[in-house]
């Protein structure tokens, strides 16, 4: 595990569901950060209980506010996924919540990426820095090159190189995320489905017949939109993506390297090497 | 029906299937131009027989080739789709066959593209001039503006020009032709999948609640890749395309004018009109 150096500086985890909030708590603890997570109740992980903890619901906004006065207090990370709204109907109606109250509403009546931005503002109106979760593990995202054993061959780095094209291209759009690619042919592109879904449709593709390749061929590639706030949106892939490739008979995974986290990153290049897939971090000529 | 001005030259329909073929003859007798239709066995449409035709096979060569030879004939549409390979045990080797050898099989060896490409050189090479279905039968591309009784509201308006952008972006990297916008956000990108099967994915992505939309909203756009030969290979949409935009709960379609061709235009115009859906020509920016 990769750490970021700011030895002895508090720092914040607002944690959403799944294993990295437990992963970046693990990492700041290796950094010497005195790190508290603030559990979101219905969202986070029980792992997050290994670590100095604080389960909030989203109404509790009198004790989040006191919890960031906690002497030092200045970094924070967001992460985790969040299936639930903020609710307005949740929210316990207390001194902090009035004072609080005008930013909290333009947070629950903005759109999607409002209430990222949103939240955003209102912990930076509160003296918090927002930083991502790769800067404190950086080995959340690739570095370029090859993460497992297999490196790509040279009819791959051409699908990859042309993969990559398109994954760009659909983000410049804000439309996606992901392409796939396979023998130099755009087989499919990620809209409003995402990636898992994509990928299923990538198998039905070839199952039809109405694009044929033999063995496994062909990439999934994976980059963010140039709008995305990467502190707090990324991009990622994790154990199901790798399922979902193999099923779809495609050779291996392109990211844009630093830009796309790898959730469960072990176990996800473990799988990769068994199956013989390629899993490789692509530098982005437009950084 | 407008028909282009070339009265007296004799035309060569060269025939795949569906009705656009006799379609177009009808426009070239209209116009005053003597048309032959090579019909091709196993796929022409037997409405072809309303007009001078012979049927051929792929490996006809030498009937073609004779035909081709008719008094004053140069000028030659390839339309209708295919869905036969040029098949190499069908060729029967004569002369004819023989002398053609070479071309038949750089086609044959070729790739998709190769096909179609092959296919036209094939017939430059003996004289012919490939022209488009839609310059011989104007209307069977749009012009700008509104095909059917409903313009696009203003909101729509906005859809159309998203959805055209990305379309077009998908375009320029060789991906696929179709996009469908809802409320500004990118549904979905047509790659391999095909136009139809995409709204079919639109049609669950509103039904699983991924994207969430009240009545009708959000428009098709449809355009070609800058790479593709328009005199033989056209976007399409047709009747088919009217009901699954009618399915996905969409409000209407665009088309880049001059460059989409509409099937079967009355029945199309008519259906989008009963379903209240706005059908409308877009002037492409590019050209």
């Amino acid at each position: 595990m990769t750490t970021s150096s700011a030895a002895g500086e508090p720092l914040t985890i607002v944690a959403g569901g799944g294993s990295v909030p437990a992963y970046v708590a693990a990492a700041a603890m290796k950094a010497g950060r005195p790190g508290l997570i603030i559990a979101l109740k219905g969202e986070a992980d029980p792992s997050v209980e290994a670590f100095p903890h604080e389960w909030v619901g989203w109404g509790d906004l009198g004790r989040l506010e006191a919890l960031l006065k906690r002497p030092g207090a200045r970094d924070m990370v967001l992460i985790g996924s969040v299936r639930s709204r903020p609710d307005f109907n949740s929210i316990k109606i207390d001194l902090a919540t009035m004072r609080s109250l005008k930013d909290i509403l333009s947070i629950i009546v903005g759109g999607d990426d409002d209430v990222l931005s949103g939240t955003i503002k209102f912990f930076e109106r509160r003296g918090q820095r927002i930083v991502g979760a790769h800067e404190i593990a950086t080995d959340l995202v690739a570095a370029p090159g090859p993460l497992g054993r297999r490196k790509p061959g040279r009819g791959e780095a051409a699908d990859i190189a042309v993969a990559m094209r398109a994954a760009r291209a659909i983000g410049a759009i804000d439309a996606g995320q992901a392409a796939v690619v396979v023998n130099g042919r755009v087989v499919a592109l990620e809209a409003a489905e995402g990636t898992d879904q994509m990928l299923e449709r990538v198998k039905g593709i070839r199952a039809s017949g109405r694009v044929k390749w033999s063995g496994r061929a062909g990439v999934l590639a994976k980059c963010p939109r140039p709008q995305q706030d990467l502190r707090v949106d990324m991009p990622t892939i994790g154990p199901r993506t790798i399922e979902a490739v193999i099923e779809a008979g495609l050779a291996g995974i392109a990211v844009a390297a630093g830009k796309v986290m790898i959730v469960d990153r072990e176990a996800v290049v473990r799988r990769a090497d068994e199956a013989g897939l390629f899993l490789v971090g692509e530098a982005d000529p437009a950084s």
